[in-house]
């Protein structure tokens, strides 16, 4: 059955693709199989990170790129990790994005990823989503994810490339900037630039930039103003994803970066692995008993832990 | 020393305060005994979460809180642990705001927690001075946190009772409430209320309450208005913080909180030692080589990952 599932996938079928990437979110018996298969075929996609701060309007963008990228011969996989995307279903109020330009078109396939989930394992699952979908042929691999917290900016450095979308209103307070997202982009784009201020926005952002250290490989991230409905501007940040692509490869830190992104996958895999076989070994009711002692305040966490640890022979 | 430490600490003296949560933030050799001593003499303060998106005037809100519970005679400690905070030093453009009347005040202890760190460490190192300054004796620890993001609301669940902050803004994309935010507040503060839609976001945030279970403690979440630098507002966000605290104590779900709260912390901090104890046991040479067959597809990391637990003889 994974055999079978794996050789469809492989030529670029859309159910098996579907129901992997189903078994690698849901972490199925038959994921290991798929991932071991797919990691060996994978490394071809350009993986294209878009992140930024809530109603940014990353979706847009997003399924903008899509297009450019399709009309360019690409074939395209969008990946959205972003708990206020109207891909993930998050969309509360029924602004769904239009998709039905993308939505038959075969060189294109959309997948979202639940957000809930143990620590760490959005960005596991979305490098192994990205691994999947790599594998099964597609040249550009999009991760949209919303750019504010711990475990969203681990999923942006999955990305071989990452975009910063922001907006007009981005630049008066620059709180997008305060939140890690400066040190992430690659480029930047002020996106609703239709409205006022987004030269000023795009001229706090190159300031910002001018505080950071240049980049090893000589890359200067562009702030690009966009109107993702209309399309406007979106033709340039494709170029610019592209240029910054083969300036990585030319510069050999396209290897660099995607050897720290797949460290990380296996210090996070390990790490799970390690927790899953402790857990293993200590039944129910000494875990309820040590929960106990702590609401108690008869032993403190730390105490806890090392006698938990004791108990059960951990080292 | 920390015997010393602990015993002025325990009695509220601030440099050995200021110290001790250093050595819990860097986790120092001293750090475990100064927290086994302050578990011990912890479980009174309350501790008091305010989340929100960036920009939403979270800082603001906490000095005006603290403020107004030290003119009802409590004493207040802040952990700031929001990257876009002022009070941890990520303003860029100079908004910071004015902490003067807080500052000369022996009754506040403000601090702010580094955000970078471990995989959970935030969260962890966040309850751990929690601990901290409830043992020094703070009657409210009052924590802030960006609302956006695993890790965060990891931060804000380690709180007896949340606040999340919205501005008019919010009500239009209901951008927050799609970010978990909804589902985490025990009150709900619409803050810059005197800009436009404040009424109309309130009104979403109460409809889209009503999609919530109701809470099995009988609690219904208020919604306010404030206007935190003129202080409007603030002193019925204490009100109505205060009510959740004596109706979490009366229903006993304060227990229950508090239960799944340091039993979070607990496994957090096995998972951490479970790490550091395998990584010991990891040369880096054969970590590198591990590294070096994920780069080149020799191996998935997976497979890396299993092959590396048998080589060290791990579970």
């Amino acid at each position: 059955m994974p055999d079978d599932l794996i050789r469809r996938l492989l030529h670029g079928e859309r159910v098996p693709l579907a129901r992997a990437i189903s078994a690698v979110e849901n972490e199925a018996p038959d994921a290991v199989a798929i991932l071991n298969a797919c990691y060996e075929k994978s490394g071809r996609a350009f993986r294209l990170g878009v992140t930024g701060p809530p109603g940014a309007g990353k979706s847009t963008l997003v399924a903008r790129l899509a297009q450019e990228y399709r009309r360019r011969g690409e074939t395209v996989a969008v990946v959205a990790v972003d708990p206020t995307s109207p891909f993930t279903g998050g969309a509360l109020l029924g602004d769904r994005v239009r998709m039905s330009d993308l939505a038959g078109d075969p060189g294109v396939f959309i997948r979202s990823m639940a957000t809930r989930g143990s620590q760490g394992g959005l960005a596991v699952h979305t490098a192994q989503a990205c691994d999947v979908l790599d594998a099964a042929g597609f040249s550009r691999v999009l991760i949209e994810t919303v750019g504010v917290g711990q475990s969203e900016l681990e999923v942006a450095q999955t990305a071989d490339s990452t975009c910063v979308v922001l907006v007009p209103e981005s630049g008066d307070g620059v709180q997008a900037m305060k939140a890690g997202l400066m040190e992430i982009g690659d480029l930047f784009v002020i996106n609703k630039s239709d409205r006022e201020g987004a030269e000023r926005a795009a001229f706090a952002v190159r300031s910002a930039l001018e505080l950071r250290p240049p980049s090893p490989d000589g890359w200067t991230p562009p702030v690009l103003l966009t109107v993702a409905p209309e399309g406007k501007g979106v033709s340039e940040v494709v170029e610019r994803f592209e240029a910054h692509f083969e300036q990585l490869k030319s510069h050999g830190s396209l290897a660099g970066r995607r050897r720290r992104s797949v460290e990380q996958r296996m210090r996070d895999l390990l790490r799970a692995q390690l927790w899953d076989v402790f857990m293993e070994r200590v039944p129910v009711r000494v875990w309820e008993d040590s929960v106990q002692t702590l609401v108690e305040h008869r032993l403190s966490p730390h105490e806890a832990a090392e006698r938990l640890r004791r108990l059960v022979g951990a080292p």
